[in-house]
């Protein structure tokens, strides 16, 4: 175990350039074929890359001019020779065309990736914001 | 890959048996000293079986006379040599002391475990209900 920390640690890089490169195709190529994805909005479940690939899409092209700046932190990873996983907090920042911080969120964040054919890709990821159980409300901050 | 699915199935049947037997000892078993919780509820993040095990209790003795049934469904598992995870819908059902089914919530339910010293352990777990974007409520149901 624990070979290396890559599989994690290349998947985390991979995902913060594309999300700022709005490159939906490169996003895409981290997730295997039937990636399970929960994601912390709206939709219970994603199945597929087909069913996750036009949210990614649409979050995208929702962004105009402005970029998203993603930062993990407190990544705990675990590299096996074939499966690894992380659990980390991610912050998305909206950046302006001017380079202003606009606002941002920090969300729970799980990836779970394995090996097919020597590549390593997401085969689930989930992200969430906890529930008060008092008002049913998401939390934010942290 | 895939040798067996034991240790995810292992994991989900002992979870759902120690719930309704509300067995403190038996369900923090199945941790990782370092385990990281991301529950659905009102905090972020649990570090550590220190941190988890008194959250558990007081929902075990929270329950007073009910009972709860854990249902996983949709259950996709990855099992390599050394670490496996998976992801499901958990269904938790409460139960009177009569065996009526009083009420019932579902949620987004991801476990990774890896071996350590030969024994299977829950290494991460990670909660959740989606919020709506636009209310910021959770969205039950499903």
């Amino acid at each position: 175990m624990s070979v290396a920390a890559e599989p994690v640690e290349a998947f985390l890089d991979s995902y913060a350039a594309a999300v700022w490169d709005k490159d939906v195709e490169g996003f895409m190529r981290l997730y295997a074929d039937e990636v399970v994805v929960f994601d912390a909005w709206d939709q219970s479940e994603y199945r597929g890359r087909d069913a996750w690939a036009p949210v990614v899409g649409r979050w995208f092209s929702s962004l105009n001019d402005e970029k998203v700046e993603v930062a993990f932190s407190d990544v705990q990873a675990t590299n096996g020779s074939d499966v690894a996983f992380a659990s980390a907090l991610v912050t998305y920042a909206g950046i302006s065309l001017k380079g202003k911080k606009l606002r941002s969120v920090t969300n729970r964040f799980t990836v779970a990736l394995h090996r097919s054919r020597g590549r390593w890709e997401v085969a689930h990821e989930h992200s969430s914001l906890p529930v008060d159980g008092a008002t049913g409300k998401a939390v934010f901050g942290s």
